[in-house]
């Protein structure tokens, strides 16, 4: 099943797409793609609920986001195209929930921003409460998949103290979506090819395959330290590609369309613009 | 004004302090202490209003927290005692909204933990949407300041991959309250006793006087990257006197009570328990 919500911000709907990709109201099902509502997400037909006329406005598929999550450097050859070790745990941080955008709304610059790059990333959205879980009861824990695109403002991130925070949480810097896509949809999450174009040129390109820790290893090893709780969202890294490590580097600016696209998940795309 | 929320833990009501310590019952006056309310935060005299029975759970002061922002490093006597540079621009991170507790709600250590240490913070409050905005033009964004506990799990946050984050997000680390204080009644936010006691021994000793970055400029640098909305919290640093500063170490275990003060904000106090 794909899920969505639609309609404008703030004031999202929940949606079906159909076998045709037509959009159905699922507001008569359920109130909200949030909470406990994803531990047990509604097995409908599509066809049977009303077809949505025109062509709304997508917004996150997941209502209720309590945290965003994401783990750094997770591709083996990604890690490389940094010159940076692969990891030997999971490294942890968090993008701050105000950064979270609809996929295909406008990313918007900071006044200052000159090195905004791009990450595509497989999106984890939590199901139910998750604490000390093993790998082999992760997958249970899991309402399904979507695409993030961890925007990272590498100024930001590394040339102003200590921690990435700066660089990972300015407004709009976390689209997710288009669909929150259940696991049977999705098959073999660990083998999904995945991209990135900016004004259509291939930046990113990479398969799930090249993750060092897997979806049930990072949400095991997240439940030791936290409570992941129904609509958190984890990012679970990105491929090479990124603007950063291309030579020379790359960096986004006013006017480009970036595209992210993920097997099975689909694509969301959004325009750069900046601040006024 | 000090400003409360009591009752079972995810049904607080908002309360008022009177002149003598009273709680008096603020439902009638406003839904909650969160959103657009700490904007424009009612002046009631708390006599008016009706007392309250009994000795309820205070809760967190603030409903609503969009994101908990945190400052690193910001005192220089802290700098000094971990043997680090004072940073030339804030050091930024965040701790999981699911890590938010109550002032005198247990703190729950994880199952492996093994270095939690405390951590006591002036706690900012903001009261309106805050982007872009001056050090100037800050102090019109505060709704008011707390007690925030950064409690912080060393062996997670240094030994375990890259970020900080993994020992501050913690379940329960991140008590606080008792009181959301108007600024008005706090004076001069930057020249505040702070300290923090385990088991009636005093481990930390500070004063606000020594922040490096002080309130306004957290605030204005902040808002250049994002924006804080209300509710938003930011703990801005601590002093001198972290278990990992003491020589030899000293960390929280199980039984410990620990206490944290602010002059003119408070006091709060919580008992160490493990996950079970």
């Amino acid at each position: 099943m794909k899920f969505v919500r639609y309609g404008a911000d703030g004031a999202e709907k929940p949606g079906i797409l159909d076998a045709q990709g037509g959009l159905r109201d699922l507001s008569g099902v359920v109130g909200d793609l949030a909470g406990d509502v994803l531990a047990d997400l509604p097995r409908v037909d599509p066809e049977t609920l009303p077809l949505v006329e025109g062509n709304p406005r997508l917004g996150v598929p997941v209502g209720g986001i309590g945290k965003l999550v994401a783990i750094g450097l997770n591709f083996s050859d990604h890690a490389a195209e940094l010159n940076a070790e692969p990891p030997e745990m999971p490294i942890v941080f968090l993008k701050a929930n105000s950064a979270i955008n609809g996929p295909f709304d406008p990313v918007i610059l900071p006044r200052s921003s000159k090195k905004a790059d791009w990450e595509v990333e497989l999106g984890i959205v939590i199901g139910k409460r998750t604490k000390y879980v093993t790998e082999a009861e992760a997958m249970d824990h899991v309402a399904g998949f979507t695409i993030v695109n961890d925007v990272s403002e590498r100024e930001f991130q590394l040339e102003m103290g200590g921690q990435w925070t700066k660089g990972k949480s300015c407004d709009t810097f976390a689209p997710i979506g288009p669909w929150l896509v259940t696991p049977d949809e999705v098959g073999d999450v660990h083998n999904l090819a995945m991209s990135l174009e900016v004004n259509g040129t291939a930046m990113q390109t990479g398969n799930t395959s090249y993750m060092i820790f897997n979806v049930p290893q990072i949400i095991s090893h997240l439940s030791q330290i936290m409570t992941l709780h129904p609509g958190d969202v984890i990012a679970t890294g990105t491929p090479p590609g990124v603007g950063m490590g291309h030579k020379p580097q790359k960096f986004l600016k006013e006017g480009d369309i970036m595209e992210a696209r993920i097997e099975r998940l689909g694509a969301q795309r959004q325009e750069i613009q900046r601040d006024a």
